[in-house]
């Protein structure tokens, strides 16, 4: 855990190239790698620690390139499909980071003509962070939409004691750039947390909160060394939006959950995820009759004032920490990052038979 | 509270008929009171206790025809708009039922054309119960949404004080009678209880659990009687659920947040809610390469039963309950009510000038 607030500012073309690289050594296509390092610049600026490149090259190695389990160079394949505003694609097992700024793309092209579009994407890969792609679908001025199944499944169903769902996120963003300075962003896992929040418990010896995990009997445990799955977040209702990702999953393609990610199970079983992506323009749901002669976008910044008004002031809205993060990468003039990322970064440059970055070549700064 | 197991048939037409007087005697037309018939048996139907007929009507008594809110006989106006997979009505306060059941229908249509399709409206009344709807439609072969704003803010904003936000349901459902027998609805508010269980508490004496309220001062409290506005359950995560509601609300013309549903605020301020609907074509995400070969509705069924299986066979699915409660009013012939509901009609018969039911008239049965 970073305890300290020194940050050290790494010049974004020197961390995009680095990322670039990585993947092309890895027999990723100019495309793929350069998606790859979009993505993770994304999540940088965007203050998204737990999803940056080292994570992104760590998911390469444990279920990516380096086990056979991606296709670097993989083609996206259209299905025929009689309907117009919704298209349903094959992934092949191409690097998600690639499907999903495609498939987004295309829903904004299907939104901009149908007023609302989706794609479905089977044989899905590892999108990382989903909040990614609605953050830059919402900051192009649309609602955006993702869901997928995580890629193994550690979340038990609400009274059960086996996890057989996955920690299933799901990411809407709305194009509230002019409402309020950022678009909203709300992002998360229907599970109540990481399990990786677990571990960290355990390592520092500190007790669960209430309502997290289960032990192997399936019953509440705050203690962490006996936390064997997770729990959905509120009750039945983060239940019913896990299951959701599920469903979605199931109709486009999706393996078993019990066995998603793993080599167990029968051998004409699929081990995959799925990608759901969907966009609506505002323009498709402008009334007419906005109070005082409001244009929509000065009602959407009217309403969400009266939120945080009266007293609400010192709450924050769903995507604001990222967008702080974002001026602070702007201000600093390149991403930020903390001593132990640096030497993280260390793992990719010996692969790619380069020196790794001294620390003290990077300006620190302390926030 | 109930607390006995006995229950009362009604027979369907007796109970229908009697709602669709009561909604012709306060001028509704007759499409309108059929619907409301129609939703209300629904309701009741499916052991929606909260939005039967006797909370239908107490709506229209305190929010609608009885104070001059909602409009019978109004209109739909559908807007221009350049999107062929989306609509924009402006709803004219038309009752909430009649509008819900053609705006889902549009959606309906929308989906068999488009894939996906979606119908937004301004300027509406109280749908009462989400569930219905989306049910309806799954039942129908859809994947159906839809959200609303709540006709009054009674919750406050995670971190807050002062409640400015609806407790703003959300209801999905999806086609799943065949692979599990019944639709899988997914339908709650996105605060962590209603403000009538909040006040049944106050009346029991019994302590809120904590993360259900805030006092005046924005404290949590478990004291009932302290206890001034909700809390959305989930944290923050519910929270930003609670927002996507406001957000499309004022996307579409909704009011000022605060303001909904009172007489408070600028003359040149609305007072209303807005409702979003959307539908899914299943065979608009059907992929091409199920494992084992089976069919998308094979799948479907397939990852359902890994989920419940492994030793959650004891967990429920969102919407068992009500599909159980349907079975059971078509086991005994009748929608099933309490004593006290049954009591209840009295208020109905009373305006109509109609004797009150007979208990003793109804057969009962003990579940």
């Amino acid at each position: 855990m970073n305890t300290s607030n020194e940050y050290f500012v790494v010049d974004a073309n020197l961390h995009d190239d680095l990322v670039r690289r990585a993947y092309l050594q890895r027999g990723y296509s100019e495309e793929e790698a350069a998606d790859a390092a979009r993505f993770c610049h994304s999540a940088s600026r965007h203050g998204i620690r737990t999803h940056n490149a080292l994570k992104a090259i760590h998911l390469d190695d444990l279920f990516g390139s380096k086990v056979g389990q991606w296709v670097p160079g993989a083609g996206i394949e259209v299905l025929p499909s009689r309907f117009a505003a919704a298209e349903i694609w094959d992934g092949h097992k191409k690097l998600g980071q690639a499907v999903a700024y495609k498939a987004m793309q295309r829903c904004m092209e299907l939104a901009d003509q149908f007023g609302i579009g989706m794609v479905s994407v089977d044989n899905a890969t590892h999108y990382l962070w989903g909040g990614g792609y609605v953050i830059d679908s919402a900051l192009k001025g649309y609602i955006a939409y993702t869901n997928c199944t995580s890629a193994t499944s550690e979340v038990v169903p609400f009274g059960g004691k086996t996890p057989t769902m996955g920690t299933n996120p799901h990411s809407w963003a709305f194009p509230t750039q002019e409402a309020v300075g950022f678009p909203i962003v709300i992002d998360w896992a229907t599970s109540s947390v990481a399990m990786g929040r677990v571990q960290q418990f355990a390592r520092e010896g500190r007790e669960l909160a209430p309502g997290w995990a289960v032990d192997a009997e399936g019953k509440p445990t705050t203690d962490p060394n006996k936390a064997t799955a997770l729990l959905p977040f509120g009750a039945h209702k983060g239940y019913g939006l896990g299951l959701i990702d599920e469903i979605y999953a199931a109709l486009i393609g999706g393996s078993l959950p019990s066995i998603r990610g793993t080599n167990r199970g029968p051998a004409n079983e699929k081990r995959g995820s799925t990608f759901f992506f969907q966009c609506i323009h505002p323009d498709a749901m402008r009334g007419h009759d906005y109070a005082s002669a409001r244009s929509q976008s000065e009602n959407l910044k009217a309403c969400l004032k009266d939120i945080l008004g009266h007293g609400n002031e010192a709450c924050i809205l769903p995507g604001q920490l990222e967008a702080e993060a974002a001026k602070l990468t702007d201000v600093h003039g390149g991403l930020l990052f903390t001593r132990a990322e640096i030497e993280g970064f260390a793992h990719i440059q010996q692969e790619l038979g380069e020196p790794a970055w001294v620390i003290n070549n990077f300006r620190s700064v302390t926030l």
